[in-house]
């Protein structure tokens, strides 16, 4: 029997109505000739009502209670929803995670899958069950112990039960109906795309379009699991919402595949650092010490004379979020103070914003950084720093002209027209 | 060590302060040399939340998924206690029922325990954790599902923890004092009991003295646990509240420890009932089909003659709760048209109270029973039906001299006065 597995955000089974919305979904795949694993998530708000309380406790909470306290939304939403199915007709049973047993490692709050056994889910499918409704988000430690995956882990469990059981797919039933080649709140021009290689959707995830977690991603493009991303709220079919796939799935791809930007950026410039080997670890490791999320990082050497000698100095350049620029400022400062760099000024510029494009088809196209510089130009757009990797370029630019820097790549790279 | 355990429930740990009001409560107890286990409740009003969807979702609910639901209350309370007495400074860790794990049968929604292993809790208190926090009113089946012990299982966990540990007390925190020597609302001479024995506490209970269940009192007879009712929201020492125990430990008791009432009883009489062997089930097995209730049971035989001859008749005089008249009185008429049973008239009075006397001394004690009438005469109150048992004298009265008879009980048995 062919399996799937469809996994509901807390959106979607925000209350009984929505939960029966999306068994109704369920129901159907049923009838396609599907077995099917149900992945839910808390009901909307019920996760942050148990967090608050916990926080509330205890600020510096035991883990271990804290996942235990957590965990008991997706419990609730697995059993209405199992309920819910038996009541239109559909064999089913709920799974909290330590019935499976999902195993994890101990690191409460953000715990690692180590294996899902297939046995007592398998054998009640050979019993005639239809649906197993599996509790999001959580595991079982070698401790006996509940432990949550962190925020989003809803995600991974579905991929991890795909991965598990051969599904021939893994249904993202979220709040919106698929991936977009970029913010549509930000050009109306945008297109839902009707498949997306893992690759450029973790670059996508990574720069903003919080459609899917991560890490989840990272899961589905390790064990080949397909991903489709689509709406609860709309009536879909096989072709519906955004397929994330393997890119030999996708046959011709254009050189960009989607525009992606994050507005809170900062950047930061050490001018004048002593360029010398060891440089960047005394930069970077106090910063990773101080919780800073370095994102870009750009390095000039350049030669100065000094007192009748020649050193080779550069200016390192990096950003980080807007937020964490007072804590990236006090571990540099700290640094110089006690000796582990030399700087002369650290200058910040906390009005800049990144836009990235994203695409594949960029390692067979060339042109492609060409062509946005020259788009960005166009529009009067200065470029303040750029990094690439295989499939993306970014700019830092002014925040100012963040929407049109996305406008005006969007309609360079011709990503309305459809692929 | 010596140990204790202490019981919470919903309205105790309503909330974040009045959890943390209850921690402060078991803290003292560890400060006083004990290892303590807590058994607590849902937060009130979140079971009936949870019974609520399950019950929109679906009216003829699977009860391991109803149990899968509804079990997550105490989950969530057992964690926030649990981090509430670290906070303080006490070494607490929380079990859910499959941790334990705490045995049952597979009687979902109203299972009754098998065994609790002490093997995982002892080992914690062996490393030195003081207080282990168990969510009550659940455990796990033989086929690894959920099950909860149905309302008031809370209790009983309780008792059965006290039991399978060898506590030296299990006390119940509640939102009442004490046990009176009757409702404190209908007489303004109640008394608070120091001590109550066993059974009377089983007669007081299922008389309407709600405030254990009677379950949990059967169990801590059985095993001789000694249970102590007081009150969360007043301070508290050794000789709080009603300690409820064997009657080797009330040294001397007076006659009557306490005067129980229920107000909505009614009273059914069959007239003329033919008097042969079986009779007595021909009705009360139908009654019992029909999901009555049936208290007090009294019968008088006579002979009448009929046609030259003498039969043995008898009217057959029941109570039952007033809204399962209706109830009661079809199962009589379908009984009487499928021959099962005769009779002549069947007679309803819904306008009756039962009001009992309660003591063990009355196993000592002589005329309580004269006693008893000669103050209802003394009221000009008719008695309508009696029945006795070895520590319970119950009658069933006019309703509306049921508070009456109340306040003259416990006057002339001088309740009042202090044991």
């Amino acid at each position: 029997m062919p399996l799937l597995v469809m996994k509901f955000g807390g959106t979607s089974v925000a209350d009984l109505e929505r939960i029966a919305n999306a068994a109704q979904k369920v129901k159907r795949e049923v009838a396609r000739g599907y077995d099917v694993i149900v992945i839910v998530s808390a009901m909307s708000g019920r996760t942050n009502e148990l967090v608050g309380w916990v926080e509330e406790t205890s600020p510096l909470y035991d883990a271990r209670e804290y996942d235990a306290v957590v965990s008991s939304g997706e419990n609730v939403t697995a059993g209405l929803m199992s309920l819910t199915l038996q009541e239109m007709g559909v064999p089913a049973r709920s799974w909290q995670g330590w019935q499976v047993p999902i195993q994890t490692t101990s690191q409460h709050a953000s715990a690692r899958f180590v294996d899902i056994p297939r046995d007592n889910i398998d054998q009640k499918f050979a019993e005639g069950m239809k649906v197993a409704v599996v509790a999001g988000f959580q595991g079982v430690s070698p401790e006996g112990r509940i432990t949550t995956l962190g925020r989003g882990g809803s995600d991974t469990t579905a991929v991890a039960f795909a991965a598990a059981f051969g599904a021939e797919r893994c249904d993202i039933y979220t709040d919106v109906d698929g991936i977009y080649t970029t913010d549509p709140r930000i050009s109306t021009k945008a297109r839902k795309l009707e498949k997306i290689a893992f690759e450029e959707m973790l670059e996508l995830a990574s720069l903003g379009a919080k459609v899917l977690q991560t890490r989840s991603v990272e899961l589905a493009m390790r064990y080949k699991v397909r991903l489709r991303v689509l709406s609860s709220f709309e009536d879909s079919d096989e072709n519906s919402g955004t397929l994330v796939c393997d890119e030999e799935e996708i046959m011709e791809s254009k050189a960009v595949s989607g525009v992606a930007y994050s507005r809170d950026e900062a950047k930061l410039t050490l001018v004048t650092v002593e360029d010398r080997p060891g440089v960047a670890s005394a930069i970077f490791g106090p910063l990773a010490e101080a919780g800073v999320n370095v994102d870009m990082i750009v390095q000039n050497i350049s030669e100065k004379d000094y007192e009748g000698r020649t050193f080779a100095v550069t200016d390192m350049t990096f950003s980080c979020p807007t937020n964490q620029v007072a804590r990236a400022r006090k571990a540099m400062e700290d640094a110089r103070a006690n000796g582990q760099i030399a700087y002369e000024e650290l200058v910040e510029d906390t009005d800049v914003a990144k836009v990235s494009v994203v695409g594949i088809g960029m390692r067979s196209h060339t042109g492609v950084a060409a062509k946005m510089f020259q788009a960005l130009a166009a529009e009067g757009i200065n470029i303040k720093v750029i990094t690439t990797s295989e499939i993306k370029i970014s700019v830092l630019i002014d925040r100012k002209y963040m929407e049109l820097a996305v406008q005006a790549l969007h309609d360079a790279f011709e990503l309305e027209a459809g692929a």
